[in-house]
């Protein structure tokens, strides 16, 4: 509150103490958590974790043009999945690539996920495999090796040069509609002209809708935002296909789909219990139990 | 070459004899087949099937405005499937479709047809299958069967509602690419988005590139067509896949694809050999038997 208009202030990270950034102050206004949370999350409900993120901020917002300083840690550290937005564009020019659609994931791709960059692949020029640098939940996979597990799938199972694996820092908030909208406009600055929206993206417990996050992008106004939503179902394997589908093209109800819960993977990999083919690639299992294992020593 | 420009020429059904409509012609000229031969099939070769018709007809071309008096046998013949441009677009209007994709077929459909089809569920509102009435080849399926096979795929295998089966008379020409463009403008007249355009479309022997027929579309001048190609690849079970795939997904080469030829097909069928599940559903196979095992009688 001891800034004024018109001040710079630097912008510190919290953890590392480093100086990310100069901010050049022209707005200031006191929070209105109530407003800002029923408008970004729907809700006011201190237990979402992006409700409780906001509740936790200081009552004063500044906002302003950023000078960036540093990238902090991430250039480095991911050195074969960071890329920049003028990079990326780059690369899709040089492929000849226009019809590009970003896949955002924070986790190892199963089957299902690699059901949805293939119908993807169908449809554009090419797939971002486009993943989240950054904190992490408790439980999660480390970026490491999520990326060597992704890597095992695209190596075996799409046809080279059909997919690039990249990464970006960004941390989820959860807010489904809302958070497709600015994974989207992300996107759009990496060149891609598709973002994939599944259900439920970027969902958290029964906030939303499953198609919440699709259907916002039909309230937006003509030319609101150049990168398109590529909206799929949930997929799966259903038994009766005797393949990969999604709700859109499989009659056949949840008895006959293979799904494994997270939690039930991460024990069932711990164990050294076999993962069906149908969910999840031999190549790609290798490797999480691997990792699990290490965890296990 | 006895009739003069502005007088009235009936159009009579060469096999009926029926009087199908009147043309009043405006334009006369002599035909130069070498010419349309080049252009329209890209060959002059007379072993083209295409080009064998152009190189029967009379000496002299008439063209002018033409007053259809008579639809021939198929509002009849072909209740259930017959549908006119006005109707499929009043169909796709009431259901709320905007994005229909067509599928051209004059074949019952297998798995390979199936996953065409449902690669453009995915990503429209839903699939218009149009299949061929009129004359058939020596061996093809007749009408009937074909859409009750057709029927019990759709029945078993799709989501209710996601697509609708139609014919329409028209007698291939194997055109290719230029076949390929009025296909869709074909199909633009009946209110579709796009058509399903894959590998060889309406090809013939090898007198066309494998994707002449959707590279096509890019050479129009934009504002040609409202109907836009749905370019797909060649579609295929794999076994390493495990699942169906397209050339575009599948980096595993033929040896692990699931393939049976039409001749084999009919071969196995006759004799109540065993089709894998991989190739064709059990639904669509037991309708086919019955219908080679009531030629056998």
């Amino acid at each position: 509150d001891s800034l004024g208009i018109g001040e710079e202030a630097a912008l510190v990270d919290a953890e590392t103490g480093e100086i990310m950034g100069i901010i050049e102050i022209s707005e200031k206004y006191k929070i209105d958590r109530d407003f800002e949370n029923s408008h970004v999350y729907r809700t006011t409900d201190p237990k979402h974790p992006g409700v409780a993120k906001v509740n936790e901020q200081a009552a004063v917002n500044i906002a302003g043009r950023v000078r960036a300083l540093s990238e902090g840690v991430y250039p480095e550290k991911y050195k074969d999945l960071y890329l920049r937005p003028a990079e990326s564009r780059a690369v899709f020019a040089e492929k000849g690539w226009s019809k590009v659609a970003a896949f955002q994931t924070r986790n190892p791709m199963h089957r299902s996920h690699e059901h949805l960059a293939k119908i993807a692949v169908e449809v554009t020029d090419g797939v971002f495999i486009h993943q989240v640098l950054g904190k992490l939940k408790e439980g999660d996979i480390p970026a490491e090796v999520r990326t060597e597990a992704i890597g095992a799938m695209i190596d075996n199972y799409f046809v080279k040069g059909t997919v690039i694996q990249a990464g970006y820092p960004i941390e989820m908030r959860y807010a489904g509609p809302r958070e497709a909208l600015i994974h989207a406009l992300i996107r759009q600055n990496f060149g891609c002209s598709h973002l994939i929206v599944g259900r439920d993206h970027a969902g958290v417990g029964d906030y939303y809708g499953p198609f919440d996050a699709q259907h916002i992008f039909d309230e937006l106004w003509p030319g609101a935002l150049i990168t398109q939503p590529l909206k799929i179902d949930i997929t799966f394997f259903c038994t009766k296909c005797y393949g990969m589908a999604t709700a859109k093209t499989c009659p056949h109800g949840k008895e006959h789909q293979i799904n494994i819960s997270g939690t039930k993977q991460r024990e069932m990999l711990s164990k050294g219990e076999p993962i069906p083919p149908e969910f999840s690639r031999p190549e790609v299992v290798e490797i999480l139990r691997k990792y699990y294992a290490s965890l296990n020593k």
